[in-house]
């Protein structure tokens, strides 16, 4: 009997149980909510796109990972990110879209990357972002972190801490040391200051650095206090650097400007350690952790760039934007218990007949829809017994069962599947008591 | 400066602007809405899977059609549709599932079409299926039509009829005949009885079946009346099969209870040419037409099948289930101006500012979001006229204009976009109008 083919689904490919999946779309659409409470427009741009066009900027790592294949006569690949399809889409649609543009996205993106724990391969990512025409005012980079805030307070994990900074501050700071050079080798040690501590930062600095200028850059990234704090600490720095100086500014305004969007204090605080990879952000970034869950990372990150679609256009177009990648975050979640699918539900009823009062089970099920409150039927000739284990299955509230006593009298059983109370009423009834909780 | 890659999404591929988009997402919510009211859970399968296990079952133009390539060591292929996943998914999971399954899935599918106008190689597919372990009840074929008629009540795009029959009959129809090898020529020639019309649908079958059989099937689709007389009829053809019979049976069951599920008799109709393909169905099939746009074709089709799995498993579970292909039906609509995306919004409200008051625009914006109240801002340096032309683009109702007097005033300006009344009022009074209406 051995003709059968195994099946399987591939490692690296995110597959949830039904109650899991129930969890995950609430999440998505609590995000998706959250966004178009901002106004951001919605796009779904393909997922297959000719390789050329999506590859134009990329390299190295990405050209590894990415999914290409031929079909016919075309060169084609799966995204990698949602941001690429982005810079085309606004070339190509320039005429008809209005700027600064602001488009949400959430969509699953391909990387195949080594297969890994909670790592995927496919996996969604919710992006907002802001694209100006020739240039996009720095407010813009305040509302985003209103956006995080907004979100994570809707999704509900706990506090949270958004932790802002800007590229411009580091780039200026060692222009003014003369490390410009050596700014990516700085960026990647101070990267590890989470995990390695500033000692060890100081030590693998001193390295390939004059002592001096590594007392000022520890000076620099240890500087604490509330953001007003931080922020006079960098204006006594003195730092003569033009670069330096206009992220100085934008940061003040940017971190002004959250405030009146309505995030506290205690959600937003300046970070001068964060930099955000190295070639893509050119001035305000962004990184986002569960106060209680540092350790899982940033769970919602982004920052401001230049000119987003510069393989495509002479135009230039500025942008700011962030994402979640909701595939490894709801991975960790679960994984670390912080939600749990257990519990979830689409049908609040399941309808099932003792014997075969089928067309009763029919007739109140459909009772039920036309009153908005979801139902499954079961109509199968099974034991009760069955039935109700289908039930707690399907984590439903209630069970109606219909007997031969439930047809003649015309009333219908109700079982609260929490309390395991049982009465027999009416319809009318029992529509009260579900809505009325 | 002609370095630039120029960007183009490749044919086949559907990339909407954002207030089509807004208007598709609208329709796939209501699919996904009407699905969860029935009880069905939701499940998102990997797009990229084994080739191997996507195609066990596969062959001639599927086989053509697929996205089929390597990655490393791994023979992948993007699903072509949600039924192998569901098989494969049923299989795998079996015993954490509790049948019967009811299961729906909203996602893209790919085929690697020849490109034509409204052809798709990339596109949603928007299936309800129940599945049974070992059995499943005739009646889960009747809860399949109210679903339909629930969700095109719901999408409202006019009357509609859902079509039925029971392959069944045309079965033991053609095995009493004499006529089982040549089935499949025959339901091809009547699948065209819409196109060229009855007269020409029996000089076709008189080619190849001798002219008294052709006249017994040319009086079996040619039976009229309601669909209770239809099964009179029927019964009075006599026919002695024992599979017409079964299906004739079933056709009775289902029927009836269609109606009980609460299904107008108006809108399900037995229509006895109705085959949808060959191999697949076996039992109970359904097409749905648009009354007013029938020459749009069926919009929702489907059917019982035997045996899902049976590539992957010695285990039978026969199912029935439904597809909407939602990309070619909202190509279509909106190709016959039967549904638009022009004045579909996100945003309820674009606030700007006259000059500099941006501010005040953040502000504002932050109550009303507070309030529940979709709104955008524009903090750029733009023109006022500007600003009002992004508001058409946006769709927005109102427009709020901040300027020095109504930031003196702490005041805001409220102008309604229909009627183009305008109005300085406080923010208070502003939450009022709007969520007023």
């Amino acid at each position: 009997m051995s003709d059968k083919i195994k099946p399987r689904t591939l490692p690296g490919f995110m597959e949830l149980l039904p109650n899991e999946q129930i969890l995950f779309n609430k999440m998505r659409e609590t995000i998706q909510k959250s966004y178009e409470k901002y106004g951001f427009l919605p796009l779904d741009t393909p997922i297959i796109e000719d390789a050329n066009i999506l590859l134009a900027k990329a390299g190295g790592e990405t050209e590894k990972q990415i999914y290409r294949f031929n079909k016919g006569e075309n060169d084609l690949a799966l995204r990698f990110d949602l941001t690429v399809p982005l810079a085309k889409y606004v070339t190509e649609y320039y005429d008809k879209l209005s700027f600064p543009f602001k488009r949400y996205q959430i969509g699953k993106v391909y990387r195949g990357e080594k297969a890994q724990r909670g790592r995927y391969r496919e996996f969604y990512q919710c992006d907002v972002d802001i694209i100006g025409d020739g240039e996009l005012s720095i407010i813009n980079d305040a509302e985003l972190p209103a956006i995080i805030y907004n979100t994570f307070k809707e999704l509900g994990f706990g506090d949270f801490t958004i932790c802002i900074n800007n590229r411009k501050i580091l780039n200026g700071l060692f222009a003014s040391l003369d490390l410009k050079e050596d700014a990516q080798n700085i960026l990647r040690v101070i990267d590890k200051i989470d995990k390695i501590g500033p000692d060890s930062v100081k030590r693998e600095l001193i390295d390939f650095i004059p002592e001096e200028k590594v007392d000022t850059i520890m000076k620099f990234i240890n500087i604490k206090g509330t953001n007003n704090e931080k922020i006079k600490a960098l204006e006594e720095l003195n730092i003569c650097d033009e670069t330096f100086c206009i992220g100085l500014d934008e940061l003040k305004q940017v971190t002004k400007f959250v405030n009146i969007f309505g995030v506290p204090e205690e959600n937003l605080k300046i970070d001068l350690t964060i930099a955000r990879g190295l070639d893509y952000y050119t001035g305000t970034v962004y990184e986002t952790f569960l106060n209680e869950y540092r350790n899982l990372g940033s769970v919602c990150s982004g920052g401001r760039y230049e000119n987003l679609a510069e393989y495509y256009t002479d135009r230039k177009m500025p942008g700011v934007g962030i994402s979640i990648g909701l595939s490894r975050l709801f991975f960790l979640l679960t994984e670390y218990n912080i939600i749990s699918g257990e519990n979830e539900r689409i049908s609040d009823v399941l309808v099932v007949s003792m014997g075969e009062e089928y067309e009763s089970v029919a007739e109140i099920a459909s009772i039920l829809r036309n009153n908005d409150i979801k139902s499954q039927v079961n109509v199968e000739k099974q034991k009760l017994g069955k039935k109700f284990k289908a039930a707690d299955k399907l984590n439903v509230r209630y069970v109606i069962v219909i007997g031969e006593d439930e047809v003649k009298q015309n009333l219908v059983t109700l079982k609260n599947m929490k309390t395991g109370e049982q009465q027999t009423i009416s319809i009318d009834e029992v529509i009260k008591i579900i809505k009325g909780e």
